[in-house]
């Protein structure tokens, strides 16, 4: 007989597990739409020439594509030597680039300013290892339209108030910007057309270290000058912790003459943080060396740390240029995901303390029209019902029971009317 | 510049759109869950082979299938006669043959009862048509494991209390039972080998009447004995109405000895929903001539009704042989799909009245952090808030943000302070 498993690299969710993932959810989802985003929906599967237009990164190579309906064997040889003539559909591998197509496809339905929610599966053709999957979700916020700090404030904002609200409190956010990167290359005197490579080997600097980095970049034949002027700066007598968040310590963090532009846009963002928080630290970390993959970012980048783990639980950042593809036009974007596949393992989602959730175990001789008024009037009371018949084993099936969050138990004899039984606490 | 719409009879959903169908499956989900039912999860995508293992019915015709990842050119060549050569995966087209394909993997995790809710979209192939989508929601509880009316009865009584709790009182359920069905043709003189395509037929008496099925029957070669027998009984002095449900009635709107089993069962049924509903008329019809589509029924089959519409809103019924062909030993399983798609546009879903949500109007000049710690006051008093700087056509703001659900308005000056603030209700 055939597996009966999920596909490889992919998950069923058995009941205690799935609830667990939807509180969390609704938590997310009932935080942003607070903070002033709307949620939209797009379909699951895209054009195949949207995904594969060159802006989504390295995750284009990991689409799954649909086979075209309705082929015979005959198109498909035609067809063989190119992936269009077999396909015109593909799962999406990201929620940023649909975002920009249903963008481009309704601007004129939407506010001027739009605050964006998507919370929805992801698909790529990922190697299986542990905690990372084929499908999994994820759930982005994303602005349009403003070109200024207030976007980046509102998303880090309503992205660490969602983490306070998960019982994570304590979250930061570590940022930086493309510009500043690109302006820190410039100035050590790498050629542009050596931007993309070097930043994937500083990448690595948490890693590496500056030492692994510099020798990467001489292995990779960097501009050799730029190399000794980019390990110079690395190792002056500095910490790389320029603490709190504000303009002399971003300015310390970098070479001097750095682009005012760029760091007001960043002040700018911090100071609308620390407003919205109501005072104390400000919950941002400056890091000139921040690089995050994606090719298509223009400005600020930033990722989700928080004490607990090592891992970033999430990240982001602007990508102006991306609505453009789809649009026409320009239009400033920027958005943050929030990593709930792995934030999910780290809360405690318990249930509902007020839900009351009651198991009926009752004999095998109950009526069963007796039975369904007993389990309806439970209902109708804003009771969770669930009926079992009893079994030898009582103690696994009431077990079984608390742990899909039912909290107490009442045993159902023939005839028993609704004030006679006996609720009992469960575990 | 290509087209940004999503992909041919699939469908974006804008914020006022998206959050009325987050309310009524937030209504569908915790009404299930009231009367005792666990959600889960599986897959988007299933095993090929799961797929095609022709227990779909028609519905694998309409499946979308995923390409292969890795095949070079000649691969593509070489499996071209053999859709297993290029497909491994596929998008599923309904919810019950996942479930299968997940008990068989979870038993000995789940509870020896199963009741299970599964709220996911489906995909299907259909030629686009107005309210027939390639991408759709299904809402689906199955019992499994359970062969006794009970399990008809909870999942009819769960149904018509989430149709009451979404406005829609007044709802009531067709019943027949597949044996009946069979045992009828067996009675008329029917071959065991013409049942099917006699079926497919009968169940367009709603449409062509009993004159229209007739003649049809006769066309496709019935056999001709049997076809009168069938043509005497429908045109018999008696109404197709036999009303109140009950064992009478059931018995008068069949020939004479129809098997005691499936009447009791059918029966049973409707003493426990009249149980459960507390009294007065029980809200189901028992219709002799019911079909339903699916070739996996082997038992009861039922169809949602309201009064407002013609069209059912959801219908299930009992499948016991499924399960088996995954698991090598038959489970009893029952299950109801609401018509999710249908009842969406039905529902009045206005946004909670406890809902507060408040647009803040800001000039221009407003300090950027002066603006976020207003808006965080308000977040964090329990109240949604969204921004929007002051444009020429105010109202067209305002009208769009009440669109979204939002109640409020206040315009905001720079040195504005919280209680100066003027909350005015957005019409």
């Amino acid at each position: 007989m055939a597996s009966v498993n999920p596909p490889r690299g992919m998950r069923d969710f058995l009941p205690a597990e799935k609830a667990r993932r939807e509180r969390v959810l609704a938590v997310i989802r009932e935080r942003y739409r607070a903070h002033g985003f709307d949620e939209i929906e797009t379909p699951v599967v895209e054009d195949y020439d949207r995904l594969h237009a060159g802006i989504g990164g390295d995750n284009e190579k990991l689409a799954y594509n649909v086979l075209k309906r309705g082929l015979d064997a005959d198109a498909i040889r035609a067809g063989a030597d190119d992936p269009r003539a077999l396909s015109d559909l593909g799962l999406r591998y990201d929620l940023t680039v649909p975002l920009a197509r249903f963008y481009a496809s309704h601007r004129a339905e939407l506010p001027s300013v739009f605050h964006a929610i998507q919370i929805a599966p992801v698909w790529r053709a990922e190697r299986p290892q542990k905690g990372r999957y084929r499908q999994f979700m994820q759930c982005d916020i994303d602005v349009i339209g403003d070109a200024g700090p207030r976007a980046e404030a509102e998303l880090i904002v309503a992205t660490l108030d969602t983490l306070d609200a998960l019982g994570l409190e304590g979250g930061s956010v570590r940022i930086n910007d493309r510009r500043v990167l690109e302006w820190m290359l410039d100035t050590f005197g790498f050629a542009p057309d050596e931007r993309a490579g070097v930043l994937i080997t500083i990448d690595k600097l948490d890693k590496i270290g500056v030492d692994g980095v510099v020798a990467e970049l001489r292995e990779r034949g960097a501009t050799p000058p730029a190399v000794d002027a980019f390990e110079r700066f690395l190792k002056r007598p500095q910490t790389r912790e320029f603490w709190p968040y504000g303009e002399r310590q971003i300015r310390k963090a970098l070479p001097e003459g750095a682009p005012d532009d760029v760091v007001s846009h960043l002040v700018g963002i911090g100071e609308a943080v620390a407003a919205a928080r109501g005072g104390g630290d400000i919950p941002l970390v400056f890091d000139a060396f921040l690089v995050r993959g994606m090719g298509y970012y223009t400005g600020t980048i930033f990722e989700l740390a928080h004490p607990s783990v090592t891992y970033s639980l999430g990240g982001g950042g602007r990508y102006d240029g991306m609505i453009g593809r789809f649009l026409g036009q320009d239009v400033p974007a920027v958005g943050f995901s929030i990593g709930f596949e792995r934030i999910v393992d780290l809360v405690e989602a318990k249930a509902d303390a007020d839900e009351r959730a009651i198991v009926l175990v009752h004999d095998r001789d109950v009526p069963l029209a007796e039975l369904l008024a007993l389990k309806n009037a439970f209902v109708a009371d804003g009771v969770r019902v669930r009926l079992e018949q009893r079994t030898k084993n009582l103690k696994g099936l009431l077990d079984r029971a608390a742990a899909d969050g039912y909290t107490a138990f009442a045993t159902v004899a023939a005839g028993a009317a609704l004030e006679e039984l006996e609720v009992k606490p469960l575990s």
